[in-house]
Formats: C-alpha cells, structure tokens, sequence
C-alpha cells in the first residue's frame, strides 16, 4: 500500500518492480490530481489496485510506504490513523522535516504518533526520476528494528537499486532534511565564484554540522559517525550540493539580490524551498540551546536568508570556524 | 627551507605569505628551470633567499618542507640525506605514493626512511592556483608527533587557509594518492553518462574503499574514520572527482576508447596520470593478500586501465558490492 502523491516517486515505485504488487491509494493532494490519475492505468497494469479511499486502502495492509510532500503527513496521518492494523509496518521516503512553532519534529516521529506503528526511513541519493530510468542507485534504510528495515529492503532491493540497513533510523532522517540547509550555502559559494577549494570546505564544514546537529536530535545516547558515510549522508549531500534545486535557487539568490520569496515564485511557481525553511528551524532550535557559535554556517544561511545579513559574510563564519581553533 | 620543483605550489608558498621566509632551493628536477629560475625573483621579493645548492640550503634548517613530483622525491632525499641537522622535523605537500616492484610505499616513508627526521604531510582539498590567489581554503596536517604538526600549522595557517591536525599522518597521505584511483571510476560514469545517482554512488563506494585499503596501510592497529571527514579526506575526494585531471582523462577514455598511454600523450602532454598508476600498486598489494573481492570498484579501474576490461563493465561492480549484501 502506497500513500503517495508524489508522481515520479510512485512511478518509481513500479518502475523498480517492487516484488509486493499491494494496493495504491492516491491521497488527493496538490495540484497535479488530473496527472495521478492519468497514471494510475500504468501502475494499475504493473499489478497495483488503485484505491481512492485511503482508510479502504489501508485497512488490510501489512506494510506502509509514504510518498507525500511532507507539508501533508499530519492531514494523511489524521486521515488514516483510525484505520490501521496493529501489526502493520510503515516506511517513509518523505525528505524533509516538519518545522513548527515548538522546532523541528522528525516526519517518521509524527507518522508513529498520529499512528501507532513502527517507521523505517529510506533515504539517499536517489533522484526519482533515475531511479524510474533504472539508473544503478543506492539507498539507506533507517529503522528502529533491524527486523523491519531488512524487511522492506528485501521487499526494495534490485539490481539497480542498492539498499544498505543501519539501526540509526533519526540520523538517516536529519541527513535527508539538513543536507538542503549545506547545499543553500554551496549555491551562495557558487554565487560568489568563490571557486573549488571554497566549495569543498563549505560541504565539509556543512557535513561536520550536519553531524552536530544530529547528536543534539537523536533520542539515542549516541549516534554513529558510520552513518554518515552511508549513501543519505555523504553521497545524498554531494548530489544535492552540484544539482539540487536549493543549490541553484541560492546561487540565483548571491547573484541576482532577489529574495527568497520572489525566487521561488520564478523560479520554482511559488513553491517552498526546503533549505531555507529547514535553517530556520534549526536556528530556533540552536537558539534555544545556546548553540548558535558552535553552528556558524548553518546560522549563516538562516541570517542571509531571513534577516539581510549579507550573503558575502558567509566567509567570516569559514575564517573563524570552531573546527579550526 | 623549502626544497621545491613545483612552480604553482612554490608560488602559493609566498603567496599565503608564511612567517617564516627561509632559504629557499629549487631542485633542478624537470624541464621547466628555466620557468622555474625566473619565478624566483619574485620569491626573494617576499624575503626568501634562493640557495642553488641543495645541501646548503638544508644545513642549517631547521624545518624542511617538500613540494616536488612524487617521482623525484627518492633522488632528491640521496642528495640532501646527509646535510639535514638531526634535529630537523619535515612536511610532504606530496600527494602521491611511490608504485614500486614491491608494491605501495608512502613518500613520507621515503623521507623518513633516507633522512632519519619525523616527516608530517599536508594534503586537502587545496588546488594550489586557488591558495595562491587567495580563495579561501582548508588543508589537513597529518603527524606523528603532535607538536611537531601544530608547529608546522603554526607556521602556515593564514586567515584563508585553514588548517587542522590529526595525529594520523599515514591515513591522511593515503587519502591523497586512492582519491584519484576514485576519480578515474567517476570519469568512466560521467563518459558513461550514467547519471547523478550513479556517480554519488562511485564516490561513496569509493570512499568506502579507501577506508578499507587504508587500514591495511595502516601501521597502527587502527585508523579513526573520522580522518576521512577532515579535508584530506571527503572534501579532496570530492574536488578530484568533479574537476581534476583524473576525471578529465577517464571520462575521454570512456568516450573515445583510446588508451590510458594515448591519452596522456594528447592530454597531458606525456605525463603520466597518478590514478591508473596507483591503482595498479593498490591492485598488487591487494592481490598478494588476497583481497581483490572487497574492493570491486578499485579492481574495475586497475582492469580497465591496463587489462582491456570493458569500461560498461564498471556496472558490475557496483551491482554486486560487498558493502550491499
């Protein structure tokens, strides 16, 4: 069962020949309702039953796949919560993270609590619309229980689409939303013309946060560095850092002055950004902590994004970083 | 004291404009001394003083700092062996490693071994052009002795070029010489054009690789993965396999189907590329411990180099990763 409204994910799905043909319910979110339906047919013949009602969709099922904008996830969770077994198993492939008032919450931590299940995370660098190509891939699954997470990769894995299992499920889920907050900080380097060497430390030092932050988000008493070798971590960061539409709207943002808003109005039709969002609640939660100085690149994305500090000063956060006192 | 052959990294030695200008000898080893002997005015400019001979240059030194082609460095130790003091400590900017009949050695072994000082190395994500017009950049030192590698940061550090130290000195200069072994994987993709996915994925298994072959280099009992988060290790990896001239050749060798011989003869002028070469000493010392099995991605390289491997067949070894069973 596949909770989806993500077109190229869900194509994606079919087009790895998953081994379990289960049944599809399309949540009828976004815009793009006519193009989902019109896809259906193809996922239909590829062995799914499309189910229009998600409780009816979900009611039988054994596993959970989640393919939603993660804007969704809570009007899904509440949707289907009452409608779920027991013993059912959910995965997500959702990127992002959920930024409210209170900070950052995890899209697996709203799907167990709205829910009642337990939830893997798959992540990498895995563009979709490659993976639907049957381009070699990998991926990283996340989980809680290492029962389940091999489950799904048996259930996931193809020759073309590589699957590694860690018992590390919230560090796979940071690496998949702050890799967009390092790659806004790429495209301003970009931007700039700062060139290689300069692009090369802003991605290190963007890793070695990301790796900070994810000790101050994990419910674990630690989280292995391990993890961030795994194809969400590094690999993930790289793809996103050279392509990626965070990269390509902030070095328009370094280059052009525009702000964020109307970038995104022209270049992505009003569409939010996730980088810039993802920063705004990591400096909430840094502020919290008093914990900013210990942050200075993810900081300077936040202030360069919301609070005019201009885009150049990026290089007093690298010539002072902690990492080289 | 510097004892130099490489114009570009000789030049950026001044240009970061290092505390200590000291004498300075310009080994004669090239063809470019006439270049090279032109180039020294402007280093006496900045305070150094320009000693032809190399033996008395390195007398009275007190720290040497090697930056030639991987290739001179076993002659010029034979001519200078005898003159250092007993009490000078060195730093290789030497990113290579010594191919010989009996395998992979260390250039700083080299030092070590026909000098009798402790050697540091420096090596990162620092293309010397850049340094040199002063972009900011990021270096790894690799030492020993600790204060003989905080010495050696001491005296280099400047506000653009930051420095770390990790007392790891072994992992840090290998991590110079397997990054263009990874390089060339990721030139075959992108002549392969077999998308962003893929090439993240030749850069992770790469790594991963790395870490495995550096632990059987390795002389202590164990290595930190966190030396591969430095910027020796994951930033330089990434600048290689997205510029550099190893990616550069590879992705026409995969075009064109011209050899690795001919290719550096057209692109190169005739010198010699350092990722096939190094991935045939890799090939030899994994061979003799029979170990070929867990490097896949090394192995496809040193095949297709030098053994007629197809180049498509690179997708096998990606497929069938240890790493994802």
């Amino acid at each position: 069962m596949v909770g989806a409204c993500s077109v190229s994910w869900r194509l994606t799905l079919g087009g790895v020949s998953w081994r379990v043909h289960g049944r599809l319910s399309f949540w009828p979110c976004g815009t793009h309702r006519d193009v989902i339906f019109s896809k259906i047919k193809k996922m239909v013949a590829w062995g799914y039953v499309a189910v229009p009602d998600l409780c009816e969709a979900a009611e039988e099922a054994d596993l959970l796949v989640f393919v939603v904008p993660h804007q969704f996830i809570g009007g899904l969770c509440e949707e289907m919560g009452g409608c779920v077994s027991a013993g059912a198993r959910g995965i997500t492939l959702i990127k992002g993270i959920h930024v409210g008032p209170e900070g950052l919450r995890l899209i697996s931590d709203v799907i167990r609590e709205k829910m009642g299940i337990d939830v893997s995370v798959l992540m990498g660098a895995n563009i979709a619309k490659e993976v639907a190509a049957e381009k070699f891939s990998e991926a990283t699954i996340g989980c809680r229980i290492l029962e389940n997470g091999l489950l799904f990769k048996e259930l996931m894995q193809t020759p073309n689409f590589r699957i590694t299992v860690v018992d590390d499920a919230d560090t796979v889920e940071v690496c998949g939303a702050l890799k967009n907050v390092v790659a806004v900080a790429a495209g301003f380097c970009d931007g700039l013309q700062w060139g290689d060497n300069t692009k090369a430390a802003v991605i290190r030092l963007g890793l070695m946060e990301m790796i900070a932050s994810a000790k101050l988000f994990s419910k674990k008493d630690s989280i292995s560095v391990d993890t961030f070798l795994e194809s969400c971590g590094v690999a993930d960061l790289i793809t996103t850092c050279y392509g990626g539409r965070n990269r390509w709207v902030a070095e328009a943002f370094a280059k052009t002055g525009k702000s964020i808003e109307e970038l995104e109005e022209e270049m992505l039709n009003g569409q939010k950004l996730q980088g810039p969002a993802t920063s705004a609640g990591v400096h909430h939660l840094l502020q919290q902590k008093g914990l900013l100085h210990m942050f200075p690149l993810f900081t300077a994305v936040y202030q360069i994004c919301y609070e005019k500090r201009p885009v150049q000063d990026m290089i007093s956060c690298l010539q002072n970083h902690p990492l080289h006192k």
